[in-house]
């Protein structure tokens, strides 16, 4: 490996001690005899300073340099209360390890707010932005923390198909796929495979996946390749040991990402705090009356809560401390949800997570009951015998189980304080992009 | 949650201790007045003997009960050496918590050899199979641990698209997409995506994700989705630095595995050691002597190994105590290997990892001068133009870099030792099968 330490690592109480990093030209700044050169590489920027008196030949390479030129600089580490961090490197070599030959056509070292459309046609260049580079840091450091979680917990990560002859809902929403002489379809879920594996003695799962939706949206909250969080477990006593996964491994996750990602936090300007008092979980008919009586707001769908919902409860919680909450129990909900209990006609087991405003999740225990489940497809005008290959698993002993599956993208749009879903991805994918 | 220990937590040690455990009736041995019933649960197997004499209540419940019926069964274990593990449970309760309706259709508790075609049809009973259900707790170890390896050395988890306008490589092997109202390809690899990311700063980084292949092989070592675990990184000196980091991440996977797996690799029969030595780097001449020198093979394609000389070779040097070999430097290969160095005319900074006489990784240092890079494009054919997304990248300055992609489906092969890469994953898919 090129000789390099990270940036990152580099601190005022290095001082008088020597050091060689590399990285991308970030900043150029001439002050007539004086240089200064912002070097940027994947963990910080650190100001090199080139003074044309004490070295002169590296005065005249470092003249020469371009934005985005890639260099290599060994010198001496300074403290400096004038620098950014407090801390500077005085240089006596300099390498140009690899030139720029375009100028960048976006701003990288300034914060000028550009067209987010813009932006994601030049990714390659707006990945350069510490603003944006700090948005994917922050979501390696959270998957990492989430994974390690349910490794920890004793959950095995699985791997499910992505192809398949039908959905896991079905519908027009699907994209089709020229498989060979057949068609097939890109998954929306891995629901119905975890609940197979699940009934098959895997018994505590998770996987990080891709799922499709072939919706035309046009919102700030949905793509049509999704990354998802999907989690499985079986031995539930009901849907608050489901709940009870998702609010843990979430609040490790969050409280990973303060202690450990918080440089990236500081660069996106997202405050962030660990939800540590227990996430309130309220009914869906709760979360109904808190919209009528405090903000007079009524949702369209009586079986839903609709954005303008979400937000407002989101902000009702937060106010109380509470930036997550579980909404819990939705009528006419999906066959594999179990619904008939006490006598319900709602999915009393149904429950969604809202963060900060935002549905993150939707989740629930399942229907282990092979009579009930077929049952309840017909009831939905689902053809049981469709589902063969699902069903065939709840043919023999099933333990009770539930889960959930958590929307990436989302989490990470909330948790680094973007607009839009679109920021949190580092090549979206909707109807009108497909490149790059 | 319903109470359970674990079952791989209990061992003699707790002799004359109570405790609940939780899982599917895997076998059932009436000896009259004696039942053995043997529990199942995601970690393991227990015996339960229920004793007319001793619990006539639950004596008889346990005489209702049927393969793969879920219980839950509390009382005193016991320390014996007749035993499997050297102890069993003496119960007191016994709650079926599950009944399976239907007799499993393939052999559950038994070592019957079933056709593989039947086994991934009937995938949700196959996996309640002990040797079935260890791949894929290995595999999750595995995983698990080289996920740790990359976050531990300080690699960002990135996450890129699976649908795009084309194929990295293009060709006829794409899986074509009904994108709305465009033509979409199935990613065949992130290959251009690593680039333009570590081009772009993100400089040491790593995917798992799916590829797809729409070959139609009929071997048993390829499928149409294939699991990858995607490497790139910046500031190498040259393609030694991507075997070093190959290297390392592939043996520390393999120490986990044979620390922390070592029950799924003897329910396997799998005898695995973790390759303490310095993998051999041969060069692609030297693999065609050896192969003509030691077994008079010459493989009819001039530019490559052939399987059944990566066999031999494989045979060659686990003799000398190596199961994993670099074969470094191919002829003809894709414009993004660097290719012109020392006025070569072979790729000699690619290379293939050879592990048990399987390919499981191709790699190298890349190209990362755009003038050569573009140069080798139209020397092989490949329009520069239908490229603009990824050559973008490199117009502005690029670290020297490289990278490799590991086939994961293959590496759980060979760690647990199947015939067939098939066996290696939950739910395959080749040109015959998208179900289940």
């Amino acid at each position: 490996m090129l000789e390099r330490t990270y940036i990152e690592d580099v601190t005022p109480d290095d001082d008088g001690e020597d050091t060689t990093i590399a990285g991308h030209v970030h900043e150029l700044r001439d002050l007539g005899g004086i240089l200064f050169v912002i070097v940027r590489d994947a963990t910080g920027r650190l100001q090199v300073v080139a003074k044309e008196d004490d070295t002169p030949d590296l005065f005249e390479t470092a003249e020469g340099l371009s934005s985005e030129d890639v260099v290599q600089v060994t010198g001496t580490l300074e403290a400096s209360d004038q620098a950014p961090g407090g801390v500077e490197l005085a240089p006596t070599e300099l390498t140009v390890v690899s030139e720029a030959t375009d100028v960048p056509s976006i701003e990288i070292s300034k914060d000028v707010d550009a067209d987010l459309s813009t932006r994601l046609d030049e990714r390659h260049l707006d990945v350069r932005k510490p603003s944006t580079k700090a948005v994917f840091s922050l979501r390696s450091k959270a998957m990492g923390a989430m994974t390690d979680w349910f490794y920890d917990n004793r959950f095995e990560e699985v791997d499910t198909p992505e192809l398949s002859t039908a959905g896991a809902e079905g519908g027009a929403d699907l994209f089709p796929v020229v498989y060979y002489d057949k068609e097939a379809y890109l998954s929306q879920s891995p629901q119905l495979y975890k609940q197979i594996l699940v009934a098959s003695g895997v018994d505590r799962l998770f996987e990080v996946g891709h799922a499709f939706r072939a919706e035309d949206f046009g919102t700030s909250r949905h793509v049509s390749e999704i990354a998802m969080f999907d989690v499985e477990l079986g031995y539930v006593e009901d849907h608050h040991d489901v709940m009870d996964v998702q609010e843990e491994s979430l609040r490790h996750t969050i409280r990973h990402v303060v202690e450990h990602a918080q440089r990236e936090l500081d660069e996106l300007g997202s405050d962030l705090s660990v939800p540590e008092a227990d996430f309130p979980r309220i009914t869906f008919e709760e979360a109904r009356e808190i919209l009528a009586d405090e903000y007079d707001h009524v949702p369209e769908d009586d079986n839903d809560l609709d954005t303008k919902g979400e937000r407002l409860l989101g902000e009702y919680f937060e106010e109380q401390g509470h930036p997550a909450v579980f909404v819990v129990g939705y009528p006419d909900e999906k066959f594999y949800y179990r619904q008939d209990v006490d006598g319900d006609d709602v999915a009393s087991r149904k429950f969604d997570l809202l963060y900060r405003g935002q549905e993150l999740s939707s989740g629930g225990q399942r229907e282990h009951d092979i009579e009930r489940l077929t049952a309840k497809m017909r009831e939905q005008g689902v053809e049981p015998e469709n589902f063969e290959f699902y069903l065939d698993a709840f043919r023999y002993g099933v333990p009770p189980h539930g889960g959930y599956g958590l929307g990436i993208d989302r989490l990470i749009q909330q948790l680094a304080g973007l607009d839009n879903i679109k920021e949190a991805i580092l090549f979206p994918r909707d109807p009108d992009r497909l490149e790059p």
